[in-house]
């Protein structure tokens, strides 16, 4: 059987099924944003990593290298956010071909990779045949208390981003069509090439009770949604129209013809949180965030009890059957 | 500049410089095997990343599956082993061509990267267009006396290896040579393929005060060496004679017209490891290792005060210039 036809989720259950006997007391491994590894009697590190191979995940012609360094940690920086977690430390691996880079197209990358302001501990370095390569290993850490996981939503509860969706899929629309660069496009790009982690959202979310699990949005809210469903058994309906869509997004794909909320629904990419509610306490925790961060929560939906898949309402055409971005 | 003319270590040493504030107090980073980060009161987590790259580190016909998986995560095992520590965690990321690979494929690779029974707790999973990459963190533990680091040679100290080095080279002689097959190179190529990591032995190293620096010969030692030697602000002596070399690889290397010594020198990927000793509790530490593993410790060679070099003894020909492999 080819790894594309079990899909990159499939591979890695058949991966973790494997090795959950090694696994020590008190550990979590896969299953999370993050690995949890007990650290002192009431603290955790959370530990989160990703691969990035240009021409997958990364076009290098159209990304500079600082923003190539800042978004390799931002992706994962998010995972730690998605946790309720604080950054700590990274680690970090870059296969480089010969010939190709320089060392000036090194100092903007770990320029871009420094401006998070959170430590390099260790890393390797090494050629690379064909093309760029980063792995990129961050630790962080949070109160056992504060840590948001996937399997902790519950009926009833409202269904939460943090952020406009689709910015990022809109983005990497203009650079796929090799849309002509105007205000709206480039701002478009910026936002597919600099996300913006979620770390201050992720350790003052992780810090309320009435959040129940949280995760970040990566493969796009359809897919990254169903994750809880599945963990904690549930089922949800979400309100398309209800679906956070910048006016920026908006404008272009009216423009280009695109679907916004198809975008802003399986685009991935975004890094805002994904979270789920208390619904009796959800109008303290907005007013408190509004207080917090000066914006506000978008509600998209609420969970119900159920097998575990989202029904759309309120648009025609669109059904459970939308599906994120699979990397096989 | 490209990167070549610097170098990998010349990278490391650029890319480390720029986050040398950001690092928090009582953490370490770039410099030894593993970063060091406090986890309690008298104990440390040691963390470790290598990063793998099909026809760079390992060429894909020529290696099994379950041989890859064993070997990418046994590299890592030994830093964590170089530092006295014992490996508690893995997160691996995986990047496969697609049609390239199967599931039986993938199934023989955890199988052997299972073998070491360390638990895997997260990870990453991906295509890549050309080759198959692979990324391992590690995570160890060590008590905080028990650390052993590559800045604590002393002169007088004795230079150790926990066993004989060049076999790894002599097996990727045989394969880029395309020698015929028998016992002898079929064996050499198993030493390249499946390295044992001294987790045993690093472990008891580790608690052992006649061992001052400690690291894994990953490089060759010609190189490695050098590592402890700047740390340590100290020169060396190296007894060619001393080195120690299999009655495999002697007649192998009789046999092909080898310099069976310069591939124990700077042939890298041995993963033995290479430590210094207080000269004075040096008997003791040998009849005591003798007990616990059956088998001795090698003396290359001493430490001196002076400026960081190695003086080869014993054989013409030799010289400090001897290089080991530079992955740029």
């Amino acid at each position: 059987m080819k790894i594309k036809e079990i899909g990159e989720f499939g591979l890695i259950g058949r991966i973790a099924s494997g090795f959950r006997d090694l696994i020590p007391n008190g550990w979590e491994g896969i299953g999370d944003d993050c690995a949890v590894i007990p650290w002192g009697d009431d603290r955790s590190l959370l530990v989160t990593t990703d691969l990035l191979v240009e021409n997958v995940h990364f076009l290098r012609e159209r990304i500079s290298a600082y923003e190539l360094g800042a978004k390799s940690l931002a992706v994962n920086l998010s995972d730690i956010a998605a946790m309720g977690g604080r950054p700590a430390a990274t680690f970090l691996s870059l296969g480089l071909p010969p010939g190709t880079t320089d060392t000036k197209w090194c100092d903007a990358f770990f320029d871009g990779y420094r401006s998070f302001g959170v430590p390099l501990l260790g890393g390797d370095t090494t050629s690379s045949p064909e093309g760029i390569v980063i792995n990129i290993t961050v630790l962080g850490t949070a109160g056992n208390s504060h840590i948001k996981r996937r399997n902790a939503a519950r009926p009833g509860d409202r269904i939460v981003v943090t952020g406009p969706l689709g910015d990022s899929a809109g983005g990497l629309q203009a650079i796929l069509q090799r849309l002509p660069t105007d205000t709206d496009t480039e701002e478009l790009i910026r936002r597919h090439h600099r996300p913006r982690p979620h770390l201050a959202e992720g350790e003052w979310l992780g810090a309320q009770e009435a959040v129940h699990a949280m995760m970040d949005v990566s493969d796009g809210v359809a897919s990254d949604l169903l994750h809880i469903l599945r963990a904690s058994s549930l089922a949800a309906t979400v309100t398309i129209g209800d679906i956070p869509v910048s006016p920026l997004l908006e404008r272009t794909a009216d423009k280009y013809g695109w679907d916004a909320r198809k975008l802003a629904l399986t685009g991935g990419e975004d890094y805002v949180l994904l979270l789920t509610v208390d619904p009796a306490r959800f109008d303290e925790l907005q007013a408190n965030f509004r207080r917090q961060f000066g914006r506000r929560l978008h509600v998209i939906g609420e969970c119900a009890a159920g097998a575990p898949e989202i029904v759309y309402r309120g648009e025609e055409g669109q059904s459970a059957r939308l599906m994120g971005f699979n990397h096989f």
